[in-house]
C-alpha cells in the first residue's frame, strides 16, 4: 500500500475550550476549524502543523468512544492517520495479511473524509486511521 | 514559538523484531535505522512517512521509562514530538507560560538532535517533545 503523509494525529482532551488556548497561545498553532461528527458522538478541532493536523477530540456523550478512552487512560493521544492513496484497497491487503479491521468499508468522517480504522490489537497497540481525501477536484 | 512540523511520534513496542514487520510488510514504510539510546534505556526503530518519523522504543531494562509506560498503559503512542527553531527560547517561553518541563534545558536524544521534554500535565495528558538539528551544516 502507498502511505504518504501522516494526515492528522486525534487527542482526546476533557473539554476543547480548555485545551484549544494551549495549542494557540504556547504552541503557536491555529484553531482553523471546529466541527462536531454525530455519529463519532464527538466534537474536533483542528489545527495544522506542516502535512499535518492535529484534531482534538472531546466527547459529547458520556457512552461516545473519546469518554471511554478518557475514562480509561486518560486524555491523551487517542489515534494515528496515513493518507492513504485508495483505501479500499489499503483495507484489503491489510485483511489479507491478517489485521483486523473496525471499518470493513471506508465511511465519511471530519472534513468529509473517507476514514476507516485498524484495530489496535493487529497494530501493536496504535489505533491507526486510514484517511483519503475524494473530494479533490 | 515556531514549530515547523512534526518531526516524530514515539511508539512503545514490547519487541522491535515483532513490530518492524508490521510497519514494513503491511504499511510499506521502510525501517532505516536502528539505534540504541543507553541514558534513555530503549532502543529505537525508525521509519520515516513524509515529513515526519515514526520511532518504535522497546525497553532495554525493566526499570526504563518505556517499560514502565507499557506496564501501566500497554504498548500504544508514547510521544509526539514537534520540530522548532530556538530550542531553548521556545522552552523559556514554555515555563514563562505555565508549562512544567521534564528537561530545564535540551540534551542529546536519538540521531544527535537536541530534544526536551514538557510534563504531560501541563499539556492536556500529551506527553510533549521539542526536537532541533543543530548538526546541520
Amino acid at each position: 500500500m502507498k502511505l504518504s503523509h501522516i494526515e492528522h494525529i486525534g487527542i482526546a482532551v476533557n473539554d476543547l475550550n480548555e485545551a484549544i488556548p494551549y495549542y494557540e497561545n504556547i504552541l503557536g498553532l491555529k484553531c482553523y476549524s471546529v466541527e462536531e461528527v454525530k455519529d463519532q458522538k464527538v466534537k474536533t478541532a483542528f489545527f495544522k502543523i506542516g502535512q499535518t493536523k492535529l484534531e482534538l477530540l472531546e466527547s459529547t456523550s458520556p457512552e461516545g468512544p473519546i469518554a471511554k478512552f478518557i475514562e480509561k487512560r486518560g486524555q491523551g493521544i487517542h489515534h494515528i492517520a496515513f493518507a492513504v492513496d485508495g483505501i479500499e484497497n489499503a483495507l484489503s491487503e491489510a485483511k489479507e495479511k491478517g489485521v483486523s479491521l473496525i471499518d470493513q468499508k471506508p465511511r465519511k468522517g471530519a472534513e468529509g473524509l473517507d476514514i476507516a480504522f485498524l484495530h489496535p490489537k493487529s497494530t501493536f497497540g496504535v489505533l491507526t486511521e486510514f484517511c483519503e481525501d475524494n473530494n479533490k477536484s
